[in-house]
C-alpha cells in the first residue's frame, strides 16, 4: 500500500476545537432542552455589515453580465483595488510602505499561517509562545520539523516560550539557535498585547540572529490603544526579518467569508544551506502560483467594502460590540473573585480557573455547571494550563447571562 | 538566514502560465493595437449562469440578517446541501453511492491537486502522464520527492508516462514499484478522454500493486458520450484505490468564484512504514481540519445552485457553447490541414505543430503572425514537444476569427 505521511501520526488526538466539538455534542444529547451559549470557538455572530452585503450584490451581479464576468484572477491572486485598499488603510495610515506585490491575499490566516513553513528547510530550527494557536505547531508537525510530543503535548524539536502572568503573556525572544519564530498578537489565546517595545526587542532579535518572525495580526482591529502597535513594520527594521499575516475574519465578521492576507517584503531574505541569499518574497510567490488561485472575486470586493467610509464605520461598531462584551465578562468575572487577563485589546479573556483545576476539568465544570462553553487553555499548550479561554463573541444578552450562570456557579 | 526549502529551486522557471503571460505582455507592449485572442488559458469566458447569481444574491442577503448569518463552516468545510446535491447529482444518478464524509469541498482543484500529496510519504514513488497538468509535479518537487529536472525538465525520481497519438494519448498503468499515479480525464492538456476499458486497466493495476490513483474529473462535465465514465468509481474496486477530484471551475464557470471537490472514500487505506494500515480518509479530513477553513457560504450556496432544474439547464448550455467552439476549432484546423487531436469530449484541442516547429516557437508564430495565444505542448512535459493546445474557452466570434487568421498562417 502506498506510504503515509507518518508525521500525522505525531499529532495528538484531534484538533482543540474538533474535541470541544464533541464534547459540547455529547453534553447536548444528554440534555436536549439546556440552552448551551458558546464562547469556545472564535466565531463572531453578528450579520455581515450592510456595506459588505452591498458589496456582494454588486459584484454578484458584475459576474452575470458579459463586460463584468471576471475568470482566473491575477497571477498573485489579489486585485488591485483589494491592494491598493490594504495598502492605504491597514498601513499607509500607519506610516508604513508596502508595494502591491509585496501582499498576498488569501482565503484565511489559518491557511496562510498554516502553509507558511513550507517555503523554510525541513530541519529549520521553530520557537512558538506557549499557549500557542495550534495551527503554528500541528502544521510544522505534519511536516516533519518536529519529533514526538511528549507527556505535556509539546514536540521534540520545538522550543516553547511559556507566557505566564509572570511576563504579562508576552514572552521575550529566545536566546538563540532558532531560525523561525512565531508571535500572535493581540494574542490568541490570552488576548495579552505587544507593546513597542516588546515588538521592537523581537525584531532586535530577528535582525541579529538572522531569524525570520512571523507575526499574526489577525486581531489587530481589536487593539484599542491607538499608540499600541497594529503592524510590524511599524518597527523600524522589521521588513527585513518578519512576515505579517492578517484576517477579515474578526475585523469584519468574515469567518464565514473567508479572506485575509500575508505580507512577505521583499528586503526579506532566507538562505541556502550554502549561505546563498534567497528572497522570500519570490518564494512565497511561487508556492501561490502553484497551489493557489485567488480568492473568489465576490469576497475581494466584499473584503475592499470594509475599508470604504461606510464599511470602516459599520466594522468598527461590530468590534466596539464585541469589546463591550469583553469589558462586562472580564469585570463581571473580576467581581466575583475570578482572576481575569486579556480582553482589553482582544475579544478573548484568560481566565485562571479556580483551586487549581486542570483547564478540561473547568471546561467540564462550566459546560455541565453553567452550560456555557469556553476554551480550555491547556488546548493551547502546556503553559496554557490552568486557564480556560471566554470568547466575547456573541450577543450580549449571551454574553450576560454566560457570565451570570458562571458567577453562580 | 533562516534557511529555506531549497526544493524550489529545483522547479524550472516560472510556472507554466506566468510565463505565456510574460510573453504575451511582451508582444502587445510591442503591438499594441492588435487584438489578441487568448486561447491559451483554460479560462471560461461566458458569464455566471442566471441561476448562480440568484443564488449569491441569496445568499448575500442571508449573511446579512442575524437568523441567516453563518460563521466558521461545519468541521469538513462543506454544508449539507451542497454535499448531498453532489453526492445525489454526480454520483448517485451514475450509480456511486458516497457517504457526505467521504466528500471535501475545497476552493479548487488546483489546491486539492497539490496539497493532495501531503498525506504521503515524502519516499512515495510517484508516477504521472506525459503531458501533465504541472501542479501535481511542481508541488511534488516542491514538497521534496523528486531529484532535479534534466533537459527535458522531467525531474529525478518520477515514472514519466508518455501519451502519444500511438496509445491515444491515454497510456496505462507502469509496470511496478509506483505508490501514487496521477491520472486526467477527460485530459488536460490532450483533450483525451479515458474509456470504462482504460479505467479498469488503471483500477486493476492499483489494486494489485497497493497503489494509490489521483484521478482528476475537473473536466467531466465536457464528456459528450453517456457512455464514457465520469467518475473513477463506475469502476467496480476503484473506492479501495482511488481518490477523486471535480471542480466547478469549467462546468459552471467558476474559475473567478472558486468551488471544488475531492473525494477520499472511506475504504481507501495507505501503510505506515512498518505495513500498518491507515485511512487516507482520516489523514485528509486532519489536514483539512488543521489546514482549511471551508469555501465562503455565499460560494457553497453559488455551487449548489448549478445543481438545481434551472442551474443545470444553463450550466449544460455554457458547456454545449463551448463545446461547439472546440469543434469549430478542430473542424477548421483539421480541413486546413493541421493533425488535431481532442475538442471532443473535451474543451481542448491538441495540435500537432507543423513542420516539426517546437512547441515554443509554434507558440511564439502564432502570437506573432495571428496574434491568438495557444499553449505550447512542451509546457505540459517532454512528451508535449510538437503540440500546442488550444482552448476552447472564448467567444464564438473570437473562436471563429482565431481560427481564421491560423490558418491563414
Amino acid at each position: 500500500m502506498a506510504r503515509i505521511n507518518e508525521n500525522y501520526q505525531k499529532l495528538r488526538a484531534g484538533y482543540l476545537f474538533p474535541e470541544i466539538g464533541r464534547r459540547v455534542r455529547g453534553f447536548q444529547e444528554k440534555h436536549p432542552d439546556a440552552h448551551v451559549i458558546r464562547l469556545g470557538i472564535g466565531d463572531v455572530t453578528l450579520p455581515l455589515a450592510p456595506a459588505v452585503v452591498e458589496a456582494l450584490h454588486a459584484a454578484a451581479d458584475e459576474m452575470g453580465t458579459p463586460e463584468g464576468f471576471r475568470g482566473y484572477g491575477p497571477e498573485a491572486g489579489a486585485e488591485d483595488f483589494l491592494l491598493d485598499a490594504i495598502r492605504e488603510r491597514d498601513f499607509a495610515a500607519r506610516g508604513v510602505a508596502l508595494e502591491r506585490d509585496e501582499i498576498f491575499v488569501s482565503d484565511g490566516s489559518k491557511q496562510d499561517s498554516g502553509n507558511i513553513q513550507e517555503i523554510f528547510g525541513l530541519d529549520c530550527s521553530i520557537a512558538v509562545t506557549d499557549p500557542v494557536y495550534p495551527v503554528y505547531v500541528d502544521t510544522n508537525v505534519m511536516a516533519g520539523r518536529t519529533g514526538d510530543a511528549d507527556g505535556d503535548g509539546r514536540y521534540g524539536g520545538i522550543r516553547y516560550l511559556p507566557a505566564t502572568a509572570d511576563n504579562g503573556f508576552m514572552p521575550g525572544p529566545p536566546a538563540e539557535g532558532i531560525e523561525i519564530a512565531y508571535l500572535c498578537s493581540p494574542n490568541n489565546p490570552t488576548g495579552a498585547v505587544a507593546s513597542k517595545e516588546n515588538l521592537a526587542e523581537w525584531v532586535a532579535w530577528a535582525r541579529a540572529n538572522g531569524a525570520v518572525l512571523i507575526f499574526d495580526a489577525a486581531y489587530d482591529a481589536f487593539i484599542q490603544d491607538p499608540a499600541l502597535p497594529r503592524s510590524i513594520y511599524e518597527i523600524e527594521g522589521a521588513k527585513e526579518c518578519d512576515i505579517e499575516m492578517r484576517s477579515f475574519s474578526k475585523r469584519a465578521g468574515f469567518t464565514g467569508v473567508r479572506c485575509a492576507y500575508t505580507v512577505v517584503p521583499k528586503a526579506l531574505m532566507g538562505s541556502t544551506r550554502s549561505g546563498e541569499p534567497v528572497s522570500l518574497n519570490a518564494l512565497w510567490a511561487r508556492r501561490h502560483a502553484t497551489k493557489f488561485n485567488g480568492v473568489p472575486y465576490v469576497i475581494q470586493r466584499a473584503a475592499a467594502a470594509t475599508f470604504s467610509p461606510a464599511g470602516r464605520k459599520q466594522c468598527g461598531e461590530q468590534v466596539a460590540y464585541y469589546m463591550a462584551n469583553a469589558a462586562h465578562i472580564r469585570e463581571g468575572l473580576g467581581k466575583a473573585g475570578f482572576t481575569c487577563f486579556g480582553g482589553e485589546h482582544a475579544p478573548y479573556v484568560w481566565v485562571q480557573t479556580p483551586d487549581g483545576q486542570t483547564s478540561w476539568d473547568c471546561f467540564d465544570r462550566i459546560l455541565e455547571g453553567a452550560h456555557v462553553v469556553c476554551t480550555p487553555g491547556s488546548g493551547f499548550g502546556a503553559a496554557g494550563e490552568g486557564y480556560v479561554r471566554i470568547s466575547a463573541f456573541n450577543s450580549r444578552e449571551n454574553v450576560e447571562e454566560a457570565t451570570r450562570r458562571v458567577i453562580a456557579l
